[in-house]
């Protein structure tokens, strides 16, 4: 299976190393927006090329992963790259996810082809692992909770404060409100009793700590409906002690069945790495597209769509012999 | 969806009552090899109907959940069954499953069904999880823990011995062991590292504890492989305390990506009725087996073949819209 991996940031790091353990595919070729010869990949026998000639290789890959952002890259890369190849995409955007699947869905029968989207773990595991909760427990309730981990945009929002240098977000989950869900009280949960969020700030010599804290606490959407807390600290300390993109959560449910028996149903994930998880994810679900593909499915898909099996590199007789 | 339950003992119960919780599905009979009026059901609308009479009712039910035992019941039904009916078993004995599953494939063809087998939570929901994390993160490795739980296996086991009245075994996960698992490390570990036996035993009056003791934690299988305990009890405490049927366990995998980076998938299940939970999941599938007989297709199928979104009553768009 030949794997083209569109945009090298962080995800597409990720998915060219998860390329490395999977020994059925190959990576054909990074497609970049900057200039070529300025990258520097770690796979000697690919290419890098330029991301406007992607259609020239169509004949040369059997999935391109797109590696873009949701909030711009991906509404457009994803309908217009999956007119000419089967694509997955990370689309993360849930409020969106609809608008983004008829489009995709519209290229990729028009360009007969497979297309994925909204992979990763949320949306994505989580996604399936709600799904079948539901249906096996409907008398029930199922809460998703996420952290330990850093959060990206919540960052971002932080640098961009008068006064800042540097700053690490962290959203984590609230141990009681676990512990109540799991209780099977299926409690009505606040914003705030869910997560707290802890901050990390490098400020410029002689900033204003006071006001900083105050625009960061009270931010809308992104800290106000919190619990935060704010720490100072120099880039020596941030880039000591917070380098790494942890995240995972955990997915919830509880539901009773006959005379009041309760059950409680947990998906959790501990990530030392989002990106490299989330990429390990892509691959394997790249893997399913290839053989629906080959099994002349055409059209958008979402994990909710594909069976287990299609992820996996062993056979069926193998899976049910020993995995089942 | 009209279902008709095959088998009326506690997994059966549980079908029925499972589904009362789902209002796309409706009970049309229980098949029986007792005699049908000493049978009460809980569903006043529905029939209860001789076993060797369920081929005249092929065109009343649209998938026929086997509720049998799988070492003498289930190797013979669902073969059979599955020439008339679509089908979903619960079929458990790991180490048979692949002839099992080629005598039900032939069937299923000759009678242009769909039949689904081994289904529940191990194998089943369990098998699943392994499969997903295993696609994902192929540089790692999985372990599964059981319990706190009900072992009907064991305590009949120990009923069989000379002397004993009633017995409960429980099979109990060793939580450091679970702790080294999670911790990343990849240990080796034995039987007796991961699982422990506890037992509670009612006694004829006067018999002789102290060999009873001896003959359960000898008992090659069964427990000479476990650090066993055995407390006997009266059998007012057994009914008072130990009557419930729990049971769970937990699918761990840790795998590492890039330059060493680890990760923790954990799956767990907490149930306080193992037949009623197995059931919840043997309807969501059955649901599953009524889709795809509906698209055409044909033949034996496991969990790992079916997609997330079959299971659900919910549409794709609002699976989509919602739980994506």
């Amino acid at each position: 299976m030949k794997i083209g991996i569109y945009g090298y940031g962080n995800l597409g790091k990720g998915v060219e190393s998860a390329i490395g353990q999977n020994p059925d595919c190959e990576l054909f070729g990074v497609f970049t927006r900057r200039a070529p010869e300025s990258l520097k990949i770690n796979t000697p026998q690919a290419k890098v090329l330029p991301a406007q000639e992607v259609d020239k290789y169509v004949n040369d890959i059997d999935v391109l992963i797109i590696c873009g952002g949701s909030a711009t890259d991906l509404p457009e890369m994803t309908p217009r790259l999956a007119k000419s190849f089967n694509v997955v995409d990370s689309f993360d955007t849930h409020a969106d996810i609809p608008t983004h699947f008829d489009r995709v869905d519209k290229s990729a029968k028009e360009g007969n082809t497979v297309a994925l989207i909204s992979c990763g773990w949320d949306p994505g595991m989580f996604s399936l692992n709600r799904v079948y909760m539901d249906a096996i427990l409907p008398n029930g309730r199922d809460y998703t909770f996420w952290g330990k981990g850093v959060s990206q945009g919540h960052s971002d929002a932080i640098r961009r404060i008068k006064g800042v240098l540097d700053a690490r977000q962290y959203t984590c989950p609230v141990q009681s409100a676990i512990d109540r869900v799991k209780s099977g009280e299926c409690p009505d949960l606040t914003t705030r009793e869910k997560h707290t969020r802890l901050c990390y700030v490098v400020v410029e010599e002689g900033a204003d700590k006071e006001r900083i804290e105050k625009e960061i606490v009270t931010m809308p959407k992104y800290f106000a409906d919190y619990d935060t807390t704010v720490n100072f600290i120099s880039q020596e300390e941030l880039d000591r002690d917070h380098k790494g993109i942890p995240h995972g959560g955990t997915v919830i449910r509880t539901g009773k069945t006959g005379e009041g028996n309760n059950h409680v149903v947990e998906y959790r994930l501990t990530l030392d790495s989002n990106p490299e998880f989330t990429a390990s994810v892509l691959l394997a679900y790249a893997r399913a597209v290839y053989k629906m593909k080959k099994r002349g499915e055409v059209g958008c898909k979402t994990v909710l769509d594909i069976a287990p099996a299609d992820l996996s590199m062993k056979s069926p007789e193998e899976l049910r012999k020993h995995m089942l």
